[in-house]
């Protein structure tokens, strides 16, 4: 007989994921840095822009000098040259003096704000009109207006987007620290299991499960390799994790985590020296023979082999434990509303994890659940995300409007 | 006077988008073709698994033989060694029989469904109980459940998921064919811009819109290139426009892009041989001073050179060339419907991407718009998304819900 496994729920396994260390920070390029996690929160260094600068092609003023100017009514001011783009303006505006400024020019001590070009008339003998009020301010970005020195800019644990890259560029982070990827491990395991170049006798199927791992990794901004398709043989699969332990952050082993007759991950990651084993069997759905263990600081997880179960059991529990070694912030919840097509019937006890496929109906989304076994990929693929069923619900009726995960 | 320019409208911009052509497609090695665009429809070549598969540790076995078997009236079946894992089942299993089988392992003919081990007990001499009824098909993946040779698996234009490349691997796909990634040339210009490394004297600042570009250019799986950083010179300009161009899909001029005393771009793009300008002006906000123009099959734009108006017009309009670039089909949309915060006014006629940040709020999301001008990066910063106002609408209300485009 076969011994049955104890369940823990998902939100035990997240909580014990959340256990794991972060990795250290490393100096990346700043155009290498896009989509990785800020290691430290980022200070402003100094100003920014650094001067009063204009918004506009036109005049800088003193705003007391043209309050109140109107079509009707122009100030008169005489026009001075300004002083060239990118360079300082070394030179004090006095009252009644109008100079000239481009977009993005440095404003001269004494001016206060700008005047577009089009609201000003050449009125002959060096003198200019202005035809329109102006107020301290307009048109100019101060010098301190896009951050001010000391002031904290960007919180660590950041995914750093194409905004956060340009901030860091105005403030001269040529180089950035952001966490270290994680370098997760990936072994395939099974008699019946070749290469993906293979062409596979009867009886046999290709390995799957290392490549979608190896891309949701990627999709979590992680570095993973192959270490190994390992037959059912517990010598051979001992060796391989214990070899690419040494050169890895995570390690993922899937196919024989269950509790059955070819099942040897459980006892070779209790093993290991200094493990602990802490969870064999997830309350989830696809994806109940999960194991969670840790060795010297690092995480091992062994995941079914069925193809569906073990992407279902990475994404739930893979993905968070690679945001958390980055020491990344959660991103806001991708999800649509939807109405789901039909009724579902769970267990309860376990979080479901239904694949579903979204169309456009009326004003909303309907979402149609898919057929899909554990070992059956193509419903994986037809899915454009997951509808949860929680614990504590028996299924979900037709009709009723759920979240759905998607899945980029 | 400097000439107004003549507004085209988002929507008749990305429609002008959609006239360039879908590049060619190349082959990459499996695993690194994650988060690409599939070039053709993905037919199968073949039955996936290609024979019926056990789903359980247990007994293949004849349905009829267990029909109504319970704990109280097993069935009694004579049990047989089955074949080994990964092996094709070359026997025939006779009525009456069961054969061993582990999860994964091929049925041998006549054997129909599969019983798992822990419904099934030893009765001695070679015979063995089997306790609960099955029906035909029970624990079996079918040979072609997975995919029938002949049927449509993706289509083209899918960006490839971990689920894509797991079904591109069970099938044998060591490389596949995607769109060829657009080559992105990136110019800035300004006499006042120094590059990130250079510490800026007063009046200088660093150049932005290069990273924000090139960021922005990854995550629509581009490949960007600084081509140059250019001083308002008409003629340097226009030599290293022409020399990008030879090497680029697409070319990014920021900054200049207007019709002021150094904005060069809109003549230079329409100097070059064979070339015709599309649009010089945009009703957008940020963003207005946007150049598209089309030269031997390539896509030339000027972006404005204040670093938000760059960023949300690339947006825009970079993002979606870049997915026609690649032939990909647009994602599902990354929405949270969000109650703004306050009232916010917009011109008529222009569609105004206003800077929001989320909270939540109650069951629901708070958008909260951020103070943030053109010119000024850390109003982006502080971006979750974009709550858009239409150019039929002259504000949005405060209470209103709003789709916010998240900005992953």
């Amino acid at each position: 007989m076969k011994p049955f496994l104890s369940l823990k729920s998902v939100d035990e396994i997240l909580a014990l994921l959340r256990g794991f260390e972060a990795l250290p920070g490393e100096n990346v390029p700043l155009d290498m840095a896009c989509g990785r996690y800020l290691k430290d929160d980022f200070i402003a260094p100094g100003d920014l822009p650094g001067f009063d600068r204009s918004t506009v092609d036109g005049w800088a003023v003193h705003a007391r000098d043209v309050f109140g100017a109107s079509e009707t009514s122009p100030a008169l001011l005489s026009a001075r040259d300004g002083s060239a783009m990118g360079t300082a303006a070394d030179y004090v505006l006095e009252e009644g003096q109008a100079a000239r400024i481009l977009t993005g020019g440095m404003l001269p001590r004494g001016a206060d704000c700008c005047v577009m070009v089009e609201h000003s008339r050449d009125a002959g003998g060096g003198l200019l009109e202005v035809v329109r009020s102006s107020a301290p301010g307009d048109n100019v970005v101060r010098h301190d207006e896009d951050a001010a020195r000391g002031e904290k800019l960007i919180a660590a644990g950041t995914r750093l987007r194409a905004q956060e890259i340009g901030l860091l560029a105005a403030l001269g982070q040529a180089a950035v620290c952001v966490a270290r990827r994680p370098r997760v491990a990936i072994i395939s395991t099974g008699d019946e299991v070749v290469p993906v170049e293979a062409t596979p006798a009867p009886g046999q199927v290709r390995d799957v499960n290392s490549h979608t791992l190896a891309a949701l990794c990627r999709e979590a901004d992680a570095e993973p390799f192959f270490a190994g398709l390992v037959k059912d043989d517990a010598r051979m699969l001992a060796d391989t994790v214990a070899r690419a332990l040494a050169e890895c952050d995570v390690l993922l082993v899937s196919g024989g985590s269950s509790a059955g007759m070819r099942d040897f991950t459980v006892d070779i990651f209790t093993s290991l020296p200094g493990s602990s084993l802490l969870a064999h069997g997830a309350a989830i759905s696809p994806g109940k023979p999960f194991i969670l263990a840790r060795a010297g600081g690092k995480c091992l997880m062994g995941l079914p082999g069925h193809v569906a179960s073990a992407l279902v059991c990475a994404r739930a529990f893979l993905l968070p434990l690679l945001l958390g070694l980055q020491g990344g912030t959660p991103a806001l919840p991708r999800v649509l509303r939807a109405s789901l097509s039909r009724q579902i019937s769970s267990a309860q006890g376990r979080r479901d994890y239904i694949r579903v496929c979204l169309r456009r109906e009326g004003g909303g989304w309907t979402a149609e659940p898919l057929p899909g076994r554990s070992g059956v990929m193509s419903g994986m693929v037809r899915a454009d995300g997951f509808a949860v069923c929680p614990e504590n619900r028996e299924g979900l009726y037709e009709g009723e409007e759920v979240d759905v995960q998607l899945l980029r």
